[in-house]
């Protein structure tokens, strides 16, 4: 009699990542081309390296004094103070009274899943999270895998072309009392100071809790203060919160998933007791995490001179950022393009919205092999001179040759 | 009225780890010695480092042709596969009928915290497992935070001083059906065929489904091949398996935590199923592992010089482990210490089992500040010529003047 296997009734999973990236690997036209990737890219199109880095990580190799030792179940110490002076700034209200601490974390989404984790066991009744309907994927992923109904949110208006203050005030309104709110490129929303006022002031009697993700501070504005000024403002109105704050994107060490899951609470008797029950979890996720990326990025971060290198490195690649959607803007003008693309240089960030809609999206995918995601959000630093002219060109056809509905809704 | 914390019903932790190294670093006593390492120590008391993982390191930074992208999902895919080529052989049948892969995981515990949650998920219906005393820390938490009843066994035997066969053909054979067996450190074990055989059939026979733990493949015997030679016996028997390789330890890059977890099943299409949901829980984990360790162990597996030079290091480091273990008996010998010590020789690896009971252990820790667990299983490494007379003369007392109870024992 044969054997069973005891993993006969394992079905074939789902691949849920990257079906576009699929699409446009096995494209076998030359022109083809994939504005959709996650990291900062180079004008020659390849992943960017903040140039700091390179020296960096090979002044570690040569050093003979360093120790490759079991990391502590919370990671280096001095890259979570590090990381969190970068990310609530030096002198923080919640940094004088001990009342902030972090993790040190893995991977790509190791702190939202140590988060999510502790929320599910330690607080959250109500059991939602939203999250935006850009990071579905990966944090909606994270939250079902750990039990929560995960609701999609955007307040990003296809029509007008801009974040749109309303929208989001109505989605916390109509929240479950006691949410989790996962909010996300907290340096790229223009609202005034009343229109924040209205929303924390609607989280606030709605309890939600908000579940900040930093994935690149500094490639918003350039500016890494200006990037979590919005964070720092959520310190000061007394938010008790979790943030997590990646350094893999900021620095160009893709790789090695550099993170901390950030915790705020109302004073160091609850943030003790929270970092405990962290590192329990953590105990049984991983136990320790790697070093090589914390250290490269601590020794830059405590180093002026290299600090203030890395630093004109995320202002020259947001200075490029904005340069070619300034190129994009004016080709599609001296094209003649139907429409306004004012939205284009009015966002800010490596990934902004074309403002295309699904037809004129699909004109792109199909018929020039330009691969750009349904919601039309691109990655402008996949842009260079060399692609700039074919891509504003489709553009432009996308948008004359596809039905005149698609011009009236703009 | 003062605002009241989300956190304010999150109690304080305790702590699981370490008190007897908490208690060694609180002593003050400069005699004070702590020989319970995880790592494998040099002979001038500093973590060990294969001396061709410096150089590989810097090779690896002065390279600039490296791409820093996101890895994905499953890890760096020629890590994997000459990992899986180390752990089963190049020619190993499993590999020949595609029916072995395997997931890069992250940090000290991610390869059991991703199979027990496949487990839990997918197969195991009696929820139960068994662990080794040794690992009932590290193995336990992980199983008991995804939700297993967690038993420990033993079968060392502390009054004959060796494995007992017998002792682990009990556990077998009361084992409830269908649970998974953690089983660690095979390569040091010396079981007869026919032991083996009698093993074997009462675990098939109890549909128990094998957990490997390799956690420093080559420390055992010095030879890589000789330390995995059990598994591979499983293999050819049919057996379908998970296992948990670790390449930290036998490298010398503890900091990064660069392991697999490896999957046998019956066949290739059972082997794709489970791989695609490990895929799916690993995105919910940490999305993609880190690159660095797993780069250093690839291009030294992939070059036969340095893998030369990596295995001849190895074998340095076992030649020195059974060196010290001859001296500390040979000391005992000429001290006149009672007792046979063979045991200490007998034994493979960089931990074995002193031989001592619970009053002799106390006696150590507390009137000699020599710190080791109750177990009296010591890391042999942590001996040099700079301690052994400390420690061996500390021994002989512990043994001369503790109860009389204890050498009966003996």
């Amino acid at each position: 009699m044969p054997t069973l296997s005891v993993f006969m009734d394992v079905p074939l999973a789902h691949k849920l990542e990257g079906s576009l990236l699929k699409n446009y690997k096995q494209d076998e036209d030359p022109k083809k081309m994939f504005l959709a990737y996650r990291v900062c890219m180079t004008e020659d199109g390849h992943p960017w390296v903040s140039p700091v880095v390179h020296k960096t990580r090979l002044q570690i190799a040569q050093d003979p004094s360093l120790n490759y030792e079991y990391t502590h179940t919370m990671g280096m110490e001095s890259f979570v103070h590090a990381s969190l002076e970068l990310l609530l700034g030096k002198h923080s209200e919640a940094a004088v009274e001990n009342r902030v601490g972090g993790v040190h974390t893995v991977g790509s989404s190791g702190a939202f899943r140590l988060g999510a984790q502790f929320l599910k066991a330690w607080h959250w009744e109500s059991g939602t999270v939203y999250v935006t309907s850009l990071q579905k994927e990966l944090h909606g992923f994270v939250f079902r895998d750990m039990g929560f109904t995960v609701y999609e949110y955007s307040f990003w208006d296809p029509k007008k072309l801009c974040v749109d203050h309303d929208m989001l005030l109505d989605v916390v309104e109509q929240a479950s009392p006691g949410s989790v709110f996962v909010i996300g490129s907290i340096g790229e929303w223009h609202f005034t100071q009343s229109q924040w006022a209205k929303l924390t002031s609607a989280m606030k009697s709605k309890q939600i809790f908000p579940f900040f993700d930093v994935p690149s501070q500094g490639l918003s504005t350039g500016d890494l203060d200006k990037d979590t000024r919005l964070l720092r403002s959520f310190v000061s109105q007394g938010f008790e919160f979790f943030c997590s704050q990646s350094l893999s994107k900021n620095f160009g060490i893709y790789d090695e998933g550099v993170e901390i899951l950030a915790v705020v609470a109302l004073n160091n008797q609850h943030l003790l007791c929270v970092l405990s029950q962290l590192m329990v979890f953590t105990q049984a996720l991983w136990l320790s995490p790697p070093t090589t990326g914390a250290r490269i990025i601590t020794s830059i971060l405590c180093n002026p001179a290299l600090q203030v290198k890395w630093k004109q490195s995320l202002k020259g690649v947001v200075e490029n950022i904005m340069l070619i959607k300034e190129k994009v803007k004016e080709k599609l003008r001296l094209l003649g393009t139907p429409g306004n693309w004012d939205h284009i240089t009015e966002q800010l960030g490596t990934h902004s919205y074309l403002g295309l809609n699904l037809q004129q999206v699909e004109y792109l995918v199909k018929k020039k092999h330009i691969y750009i995601p349904k919601s039309s959000r691109i990655n402008f630093t996949c842009i260079n001179a060399d692609n700039i002219d074919y891509i504003t060109q489709s553009i432009n056809e996308a948008v004359l040759f596809t039905t005149d509905m698609s011009l009236e809704s703009k």
